[in-house]
């Protein structure tokens, strides 16, 4: 795979680049990110570039500007540090760059960038090393290390700097700005309309040739920002070592009590500041360890380093995003820019979900709970709508924000009309995507806790949004849902979208389950959910509907109408319009009105039906779809390549499989600037380990049971992946002749070839691995 | 004199550097600025730069953000040009400088840049030039000229870029961004809470060898953002022009219906870019003269041409920061930049005034009428105060404002508590110095309309105001005035502050004169005026208090006490706290406490008052008094330099006199970075003017009439002048040897030593020069 950054053949683990280049300052700043879920850094340089955008956010710190959607705001700068020498300020684009290198240490987080400074005839080597702890997510600590060639002064400011805002938008209100004990240096913020407490400390350490200086800063101090400044004569041969300790809380922190954060701030800060950067640092990588590494294992033998870097990445990224309160949830960019405000959309549910279910079943549930804290919202924007029961929003900020999708989008550029942005309002499968994620998490984990806490109620309640939404046609006798946008979003009025009308009537299905399970094997729970929803009444309206909602079949070449007039448009060739980079460059020849008239998909959509449903269609009614949907995608939204290879992989297209695999990987990793700019496509992130796992592990659920197939891509040599089925950890090694499960708790059952397999608790099976000839594709 | 940038010795009108130093961008931003008084634009490059501060402001256009006071938002950026050459952005940073060369030509108001970038062998050319329009206040215009000694690929992007903030905070919210008729890129934006819309358009024109290009812009659009890029293929030779005409519109445009501004701005904008650059500079430059030079006219004849850079810098600023519009007034910092938000002090009554009422008596007459109209928010302060009448606020934003000091200023570092900005509170002399003002334009102008329509309601309002502020001190029997801060900002609580008593006698003082005058002369406007403000009442309340008001009289050594205690507090030697650019040194040894108890003084107190109240004092006392408080007072404040200056001039202390005007000049231009950064300081700066035609020139009103006596400098050898006086033009020369006088129009009468001189209508007068031995000094 071609990847912007380079690797290292030998450690899968590195990230590097050795050239420092404006033009792509954005998409490093993105690949490099640091954080922990809580906390997240753009991977900026300490000192100020002019290309670079700095950003900083904390999960669920939304506020709204004016009458804008609610959105994260940029936080005050922790990161910045001024060098100046000799009165030279350092800048990169100032003087001479030698040896530059800036690398990610995947395994511990941890950012690192040297080189030397070549300045009036002067050589100063810098040396910044960093990390977001993954131990105490509130923690933030950087070291520079500096040496000269000569005897220098050496002039350093660093503090708290608030003059940040979202490309020009200020959500903060200044606060008080303190000096304590004479060395923490404190600025307190608060969001403008959502009143959210910010408090950030700074503490500095300073060393020359390892003795600590007895240094206290000059104190300046501005609007919304406040930096100490140091003085040190440097001689030549001794080594500079500055080391900044920062952390930042909110009043919405779980782990602290919101009169105590100024408190626990304080005395956090001073206590890690007794640690050594190596020893914080330490710390930090043993909880990435732990909690990731050891839990996620994925390891690709094959002689190409890149897949296992990519799957690496996405395990690093999906880490490093995820909020660990469970008020929070994943946003599309996650904590890596400004795009899409931070807010969450499909993107969890269907294509980061895998990952946790089957890894970290406990966050998983976070997230999952995240939706259940939302059904008021969901439910609120249900109401407006003039339905009952739980209608999720397209895009969701603080839980019970409900709707955040923006109204209004750009004015047309000509007519100065702002455009409507119809998602928030048309793209319903949403409601459906958080209920098959919810099943899905059921079946994997057994977590009956959670089915009666909160589970069965999002289900029943989206259902009841569902049977309500469904519009009765009189001539053909069925329900029909009309005026969708479904997964392509190239065509925003569809009627019977497949995708829409097969996941509602599939949640409809459920939810009659649900409730004919319940008022057999726990009345109590149902009545309580019954006085809460109307179950009673609600479900005769299902069972009366159910069997007659419309679901588009295979025609007589086993097409599955994306929607009803889909079949009916205009073929045209697709090619010049492919996503090799250039975003959305079909609409440089046509305009949405047109690609609307033409048989031209965005993303997998029927495509991902067919891959959410394994084992509800034919391996031939996939095959005909493939032939049909494949050839009329233009991939321009991210989320479609996982899929795509995931679905080359079952159809043992094997060629189609390896390159959606890689251009699933190139999406952030690749060479295409593209929009990375404004952060990760967290999707694609997830739709890595989706590809790896479930794509060439062939993992899946099938109606409740677990499926294990794996379909080896010819390069590799071995892969080996472990996943959580029902309590038990199980490890799958595969290479070209044999496939090894081996299970770690009670015993599970999986399903292979149409085989169903028992292995005991504690104990290992190795299957011969059935070879499959590959289609010609 | 020393300055921090270059003169030429041959051009009085030329402010140059050959350097583009990062450390000093600030300085030169503020220093070239330009501007027309409605808009502002700091002299920051095209291209970004990393220390630059980006200030675009329209005088009026206040919003507050939160709770804060109201400021002057930064406006989107209209400047700002990015260029790519064969894919390297452009930047002083990058690459190879050579030949830099940047200056401002204050007589036509150009800004011009030019320089040769050196980038991977190639050289490429760089001149830009621009103007703010003085002719047409909304319209800037702006042009690059390129030529490289190579074939390159030039890609320009230029637009509106609304992704700027004042230091971190956003007042204005996204409104539409369209492109009218293909070349006509606009961004319209509104501020957050005073919801003033704001318009903003941009057309390029785009020449290779004198050739108009038809190219039309590719549009980029982004939050608050739009611009359009062009790529141009510029072969070796070759010269390429770029053109960029742009215009301002608000919603508050006095000379625009708001519901035309869009189409009005459109129209204008087409219409202008049917001229050339160099067309519009002209018509611009014409506007300069017949509005500026013309009328203001001060010629130095000396071997050093500092002084005359300084006074036309000083003309320059007056003119290019004075809005046009009598609903604002100049800012202390005028348009220059972000500090002090953009509000108003006395700053423009006692040291820009008298400019404009020597030399534009009709802008002298619209900034009093800023005070007209504010007398509403006079009002609501006085009442919220206690008191009945009009005290002026000590800061003033939109005329019905009222009071915008912020009350509370940062929290003390160490405790946290947030400290209580006292001015807006103690401050209270503002209400005098109005009323000074007021007074001296109705001396200077005999304007009489404006005395009845306006001016005779400020000064009872005012005089109302000051009578129930008096406090009766009953052991004493006499009226006081506890508890405020006078000039002298380091006395935060002074008791019968000198200045503050003798100038609130001096209202009342008016008030009753203005009564008894109107009484007899006009009883129809006195009704009108008694039935307002209860003169009938309030006049039997002044007479009964005035002569009872306690005015601090010179002691035995004809020392004006500067409030009750000053006189027995400790002396110190002030010598290490002098501000010669480290501003606020004092307190690097006290705290404000303690110098409060130090006879140390920050700015002209006493002596401001000897120096306005001309005539009341015997010359005896002006120099006890000069005496004593000159060894005390550290110039902490950049307004004291000019009273001293004049003063000195004055007490014919020559030498001391001379010093104080190059300081007093070198505030802004000389070597000291010290806060220029935030914008000129406009005090200073009208001090300029002050210190040669009132101080050398000698022009004072005492007790209504013209005296003049000038005291020429001995290094200079002519100072010709020019005032206005009751409707005629008086031309001043003034040599070593003679003293002429002319006058165009009416006759006048002026004071000379105490004779009186009268000069018939168009005629002129020569008098010998007094000689006068320079006091040891």
């Amino acid at each position: 795979m071609k990847f912007c950054i380079e690797t290292d053949p030998k450690n899968s683990w590195y990230l590097g680049t050795r050239k420092f280049d404006p033009l792509k300052i954005d998409k490093s700043e993105t690949i490099m990110y640091q954080g922990n879920g809580y906390l997240g850094i753009r991977a900026c340089a300490e000192e100020k570039n002019l290309q670079e955008k700095r950003d900083m956010f904390v999960a669920g710190t939304f506020d709204s500007f004016d009458d804008e959607v609610t959105e994260l705001p940029n936080l005050p700068d922790i990161l910045n540090i001024k060098f100046e020498i000799d009165q030279k300020i350092f800048s990169l684009s100032n003087g001479v760059i030698k040896n530059y290198h800036k690398y990610l240490n995947l395994k511990n987080g941890e950012l690192i960038r040297q080189f030397d400074w070549i300045i009036d005839q002067k050589r100063i080597h810098f040396k910044f090393s960093r990390f977001v702890s993954m131990s105490d997510v509130h923690l933030f600590v950087s070291k520079v290390e500096v040496e000269s060639d000569s005897d220098v002064e050496v002039k350093i400011t660093s503090g708290i700097d608030g003059q940040v805002s979202n490309s020009g938008t200020q959500h903060l209100v200044e606060g008080d700005r303190r000096l304590y004990d004479g060395k923490i240096i404190q600025l307190r913020e608060r969001t403008q309309r959502s009143n959210i407490e910010l408090i950030f400390n700074v503490l500095h350490k300073i060393y020359v040739d390892e003795v600590l200086l007895n240094s206290k800063p000059h104190i300046q101090m501005d609007r919304q920002k406040i930096a100490g400044d140091y003085q040190i004569k440097l001689l030549r041969g001794q080594k500079l070592l500055f080391v900044k300790y920062a952390n930042v809380y909110t009043g919405i922190d779980s782990d602290v009590e919101e009169d105590d954060i100024c408190d626990t701030s304080i005395g956090d800060i001073k206590q890690h500041s007794l640690g050594t950067y190596a020893e914080l640092l330490n710390k930090s990588a043993r909880a990435w360890d732990l909690n990731v590494w050891q839990r996620s294992l994925v390891k690709i033998a094959a002689a190409d380093i890149t897949p296992q870097v990519a799957i690496n990445f996405a395990r690093y990224q999906l880490a490093a995003n995820t909020p660990p309160d469970s008020r929070m949830n994943i946003a599309s960019k996650g904590l890596t820019g400004e795009g899409y405000k931070g807010h969450t959309f499909w993107d969890t549910e269907i294509f980061m979900l895998p990952y946790f279910i089957f890894t970290m079943p406990e966050i998983a549930r976070n997230l999952l709970r995240y939706r259940y804290l939302g059904l008021g919202g969901a439910r609120k924007k249900a109401k407006s709508n003039g339905y009952p029961g739980a209608q999720f929003p397209w895009e969701a900020a603080w839980p019970t924000d409900g709707e955040t999708t923006p109204p209004w989008g750009s004015a047309d550029i000509v007519t100065g009309e702002p455009m409507k942005v119809l998602s928030g309002f048309l793209e319903q499968h949403i409601t459906s995507d958080v209920v098959i994620a919810v099943m899905e998490y059921l079946y994997a984990s057994e977590d009956q806790r959670f089915a009666k806490e909160m589970g069965y109620e999002i289900i029943l309640d989206a259902a009841k949004f569902w049977a309500s939404r469904l519009e009765w046609n009189l001539s053909q006798k069925r329900f029909e849902i009309d005026n969708v946008i479904g997964p392509d979003e190239y065509k925003e009025h569809a009627n019977n979208n497949a995708f829409t009308n097969y996941t509602a009537h599939w949640c409809i299905q459920k939810a009659i389950e649900i409730v004919k399970l319940l008022r057999n094997s726990d009345p109590e729970m149902y009545d309580e959910l019954n006085f809460k929803l109307d179950l009673d009444e609600v479900y005769q309206d299902w069972l009366a509907k159910v069997d007659l909602i419309y679901l588009p079949r295979p025609n007589e070449e086993g097409v599955i109408p994306q929607d009803d007039t889909y079949l009916t448009k205009k073929k045209i060739n697709i090619t010049p319009y492919l996503s090799d980079g250039g975003h959305a460059k079909i609409f440089k020849k046509y305009n949405l009105q047109q690609v609307d008239n033409l048989q031209v998909t965005k993303q997998a959509d029927v495509l991902l039906l067919l891959n959410l449903f394994e084992g509800h269609f034919t391996q031939a009614v996939e095959q005909a779809n493939w032939d049909y949907y494949e050839p009329k995608t233009t991939h321009d939204s991210s989320l479609s390549l996982s899929t795509h290879a995931i679905l080359a992989s079952d159809l043992h297209l094997q060629t189609k499989a390896y390159q959606y695999f890689e251009q699933g990987c190139e999406v952030d990793l690749g060479t295409n600037i593209g929009k990375t700019t404004q952060g990760l496509h967290m999707a694609a992130v997830g739709g890595i380990w989706k590809m790896v796992v479930l794509g060439f592990g062939g993992v899946r659920i099938v109606d409740g049971k677990l499926r294990i197939e794996p379909n080896l891509p010819d390069t590799w040599d071995s892969l080996q992946y472990q996943i959580n089925w029902h309590k038990s950890l199980v490890k799958v090694f595969v290479d070209h002749d044999t496939f090894k499960v081996e299970v770690m708790g009670n015993g599970i059952e999986f399903i292979n070839h149409g085989k169903i397999y028992r292995i005991a608790a504690n104990s290992k099976l190795e299957l011969p691995i059935e070879i499959q000839v590959e289609v010609n594709d």
